[in-house]
């Protein structure tokens, strides 16, 4: 078995990173690649912005961002990679800037981040070189997490579970869901969240079996389920945690129900690791919510990794091949939902180490009664 | 001039709106279009989530979407388009779809809205059709907004008025920008608003020149300039606000930049008009900055449009061309920033009407001291 993650945190990993990308370039015959994916770009040179373009060849790592980020990206990319601040149009600069690089004739793309209009452009203006698309090259990267991404995971995982702790004896009978968001939200920034991962769900009753709900006007009521699904960041790592609530006494159908969504994620959460096929990591919820007959009932897949994006790779779901990576980051999710009346979801984050599982997200389980 | 926005709140616009699309789309010589923008189907169907496809064509319109989305898109979309739920991939069941109906050839997507990699599976499924990118014609069609938008985007600029007014007097010296993220947040809750339509901007002292700052750890001191830059959201639809204060006495410096872009935003507020060119537009608060000596610490433009999207058209830039609908509804943020130092900015959000810019966002724009 592969040893585990080096203890390099607090070292700039960046580099690292960089020149893991330019042997990926090689190995594709690249001569170079343009990086539109945020979060990719962020992975390689720390940028925390919203706009930017990275173009990366064995010689060269250049950035553009515009007016907005000029502080910004000195202090956070100046170190990485060559920063040029764009007034208009990004598109533009790279248009210009491209042309002056020798030796570039196959220009690797992001053909899952580059919409098709500046795909076009890419088309138009490159009669100069040839486009080639390419797939997860950067996010494959990302899949493994090393020690100081890990640290970072772990602390969006504390200031989440802090948060909902913070959050449970602040709520009470006739809240409607958008005050309990505000809550939660409001116990996510003072636990030093810097953001929202996603939109924050907040589903009591009826509502809770909405695999997707946000959160709405809806009044909690004694019997309602609670379901609770959000996150925290730090430092662009996102965690990603799920409880499920019973607000006043839980019914025995409510318990039977709770009970086979948290043995499915105990099953799960227990026993999932590196080397396992994506497929194999989901079965081991779906095998027994189907030996319990709720198999209908479960309708989405059982985790994601998460990272810098709330959703990366690997997936874990039935139709997913791939092989879990050392040292990956995943939600275990099960839920089961009956329309019309509720459902339950219990998800907990977990790196993939050398020793097994390990659960980042330490919240209990147990089915609580909220008074 | 045209007629003023009917007064419609209350009817069901989506037929009108598909009626209007229908016409779009017969212009174009397209025998359908595939919708992929997210916002777009929203306006189109009334789908709040977050997975989605839509064709229509002169005599169909089949909404995709998957399992988690179930009974919402029943209840939201039911009655508008025919619901197709797929568990496993939106686009394998497109690819199934499109082949059923008669009279396809020439297909139209969504140019802006699609990813080079399904615009490559959309051309490797279409031997049988030939596709054709579209821009903004959704877009444009949203640009209006009917009374019933109005009254939204009115609700939501109301919300975020009323949750500022409920958070200055909860602000001191000495909290972390994220916690005033947090009461501002929670405010926004409490007043209703469903979501944050992007990453709530809490800038204090130098960092206050940083003009795309998020939150961070920082603490308010006594002289900062405090920046809030945030929004509210109403049925979907959004605001967007800023405003920027001082912590305890102005200095005169202070005092006379902060003079200088309230100015700006009075003189662009009350100006601006359905009718005129974005740059002539962008140009009522700029030569007014250039005229006080600031124009290169005005690096961004004056402001966007807003409905559905926090940014969507009409832009107002230096460089935008177009020219401004009747009932649009536009930011007039202009903001002035001094690197190290800090920086202000005075957004509204403004409905471009019949009798001229009708301001929605009546938060009061006088210099306020925080104690």
């Amino acid at each position: 078995m592969a040893e585990s993650i080096a203890a390099d945190t607090g070292r700039d990993a960046r580099p690292a990173r960089l020149e893991a990308l330019r042997n990926a370039v090689e190995k594709a015959h690249l001569d170079g690649v343009l990086l539109t994916g945020l979060a990719n770009i962020r992975y390689l040179t720390g940028f925390s912005g919203t706009s930017a373009l990275l173009f990366v060849s064995q010689r060269d790592a250049i950035f553009l961002t515009d007016f907005r980020y000029e502080t910004q990206a000195a202090q956070e990319v100046g170190a990485i990679a060559q920063v040029q601040i764009e007034a208009q149009s990004l598109w533009a600069r790279l248009w210009a800037l491209l042309p002056t690089l020798t030796g570039l004739d196959v220009l690797g793309f992001e053909s899952t981040h580059i919409e098709h209009r500046d795909f076009q452009r890419l088309l138009e203006a490159g009669s100069r070189w040839q486009g080639r698309p390419t797939v997860d090259l950067v996010e494959t990267l990302r899949e493994r997490k090393d020690a100081g991404e890990l640290a970072l995971i772990q602390r969006a995982a504390d200031v989440a579970c802090d948060a909902l702790a913070a959050t449970l004896p602040q709520l009470h009978e006739g809240m409607s869901e958008l005050a309990v968001a505000g809550v939660l939200e409001r116990c996510l920034r003072e636990a030093g969240s810097e953001g929202f991962p996603f939109p924050t769900i907040v589903a009591s009753g009826e509502r809770s079996a909405l695999p997707h709900a946000r959160s709405s006007r809806r009044e909690l009521r004694r019997g309602d389920f609670l379901l609770l699904d959000f996150g925290a960041e730090v430092d662009g790592y996102c965690s990603d945690i799920t409880r499920t609530f019973v607000i006043g006494r839980a019914s025995a159908e409510q318990r039977d129900f709770y009970e086979i969504v948290r043995e499915a994620n105990r099953l799960a959460a227990s026993a999932v690791h590196a080397g396992m096929k994506g497929r194999d990591a989901d079965a081991l919820a779906r095998d027994y919510i189907e030996g319990c007959g709720h198999g209908p009932l479960f309708g989405h897949s059982l985790g994601h990794g998460i990272g810098l994006e709330v959703h990366e790779a690997p997936r874990l779901a039935r139709t997913a091949e791939g092989v879990l990576s050392l040292d990956s980051v995943v939600t275990i999710e099960p839920g089961i939902y009956r329309p019309g009346w509720g459902g339950v979801r219990v998800e907990d984050d977990v790196h993939l180490s050398t020793r097994g599982p390990q659960l980042l997200t330490r919240f209990p389980r147990e089915l609580t009664e909220l008074a």
